[in-house]
């Protein structure tokens, strides 16, 4: 093979994960999180389905110019998706396809922790050493996941400072 | 193909999940809920590994003639295996392997939620519609949980009646 | 915890790979082979489902007293089970299951390779390591396979030196 | 939510699948296969790690200015990555990443079948409806695995030819 040429960095990957049946607020939180994340130049990576905070935070980073989305999916490919996913990946594996989305993922944000599917990549993505920046949530159930990872496990009170925060993790990493 | 012998239901399946470093307290738990099982004449399935929760429960259930045990290990046939495991399921999936031990499970009960991996077999239970037992655990850490599945939580005070309620939620399952 | 007792090593996992839909043939040979598995006492493992070479080999097996086998499932939970399924693990994972039920195999016996599937577990096995024994294949068929293992693949004209055969590749595994 | 855009049909993904050591006919053509894949504004999608096929294919597509890559990773964060992967997929699955490859892929080109893992993966396209064009391979070896999917399986003397092919099995899923 010929010489490669010299290694780009890839883009940061941020995982944003919440509820398929999320609540206005929690929708506007995860546009502005796929918006800001997008102008900075990472990749938002989604659950993939046209619902809720997935759907939201794809289209936010859609605004973006150059804004680019995956979407990792649970069904074997005859699954809608979500308008604005560049790349669908198929899994066919479920809900096991959490795992992949947050190992995927350089730091996962949660945009809330509405359903036991957000939960369970919280808790795969402490296992797995991803850090995990909690969105709009309460003190205690913060607490409640800091013993699963106390390094891991941060919060924030709005999309802006989540990303900044998101910006810090990534430093050390690349 | 001959005609089959009239079906026998399949013996049930009771995952039992925890951490692999446990208290004592924890361990012995486990080691009685593995016993308990088994004398019911149901299935243990564990995560496998020879360590806390995994290694006590399944010990418990070999204490009992007959007692059949199931470890869903996230090796690819390399890795320790507990003593007294009869099937050993190599999965190569890492934590993925998570989603199989619930989806596998008829009831879960859970010795304990103190590592992440537990976390996330909880959620995935949940997720998926299994019922899920909580041995030992708070109220407040109890009611975290029930919000992602209010008609799958419960609480059980000590192996014995954590037992004697996955025999309620069987029932109807059978 | 207590002393464990002197561990007793686990019985051999056969896993029994074919078509669900099969020819009568297949079918007998698939029966034959649950049959003989069982004798030597070693447990039979398959795809689980109630069609062709998986249904026939769990209910050969369920002919011998004591005969013990395992059904990994491609479904949530909802699919159906082979009468004489003793545990049925459940994926969710569609045919990344293949993966699953090679990696568990001590042997894997290919009763004809005549679908996508059954080919997908023929290689995974190999790439795992696993030996694979193809049962009544042309020559053609087998050479095409050996160069993706030359070490693990062998023919066996019929269901006893299937047998046999894995009898000699067991041991040195023990 | 905001009225979603018009939706823009996501850019088609091919599958490059190969040994990871490849003759360097094979990494030619794979380098090449890129190329051309990326030229027509595809995505091009591989097993993501450096070396042989998957290292060629990537770099021939990071050729063209806009080229697009994936790599679907069989560890969990911590393997090496192929240069120019824009995006790793971490599955922490091992061999069973196979399945999400050719699932994720609108058709799979077969740059060789020399190993067993590629086996699998043709295989895995093939139960999975997936086109697959082998690429320089023997009639005899595409008419063993024609058989597994009469209506899928597809020959290639030159990388140009399967690109070529592959844009009229595009032209109707679109």
């Amino acid at each position: 093979m010929p010489a490669p040429a010299p290694a780009v960095p890839r883009r940061p990957v941020i995982g944003v994960i919440g509820a398929a049946e999320a609540s206005p607020e929690r929708v506007a939180d995860a546009r502005r999180l796929g918006h800001l994340i997008a102008e900075r130049g990472w990749v938002v990576l989604t659950g993939g389905r046209p619902a809720g905070v997935m759907a939201a935070a794809t289209a936010g980073a859609k605004e973006v110019a150059g804004g680019l989305t995956i979407g990792v999916l649970p069904d074997e490919g005859d699954g809608p998706v979500a308008d604005g996913v560049d790349i669908a990946i198929r899994t066919g594996m479920g809900n096991a396809r959490n795992a992949i989305n947050v190992l995927s993922s350089d730091v996962v944000i949660a945009c809330g922790v509405e359903g036991p599917g957000t939960a369970s990549e919280v808790a795969l993505a402490l296992k797995s050493g991803r850090p995990v920046i909690f969105l709009s949530c309460s003190d205690a159930e913060i607490d409640y996941w800091q013993k699963f990872g106390p390094a891991l496990v941060r919060g924030a009170a709005d999309p802006e400072r989540a990303v900044a925060l998101a910006a810090t993790l990534l430093a050390p990493r690349r």
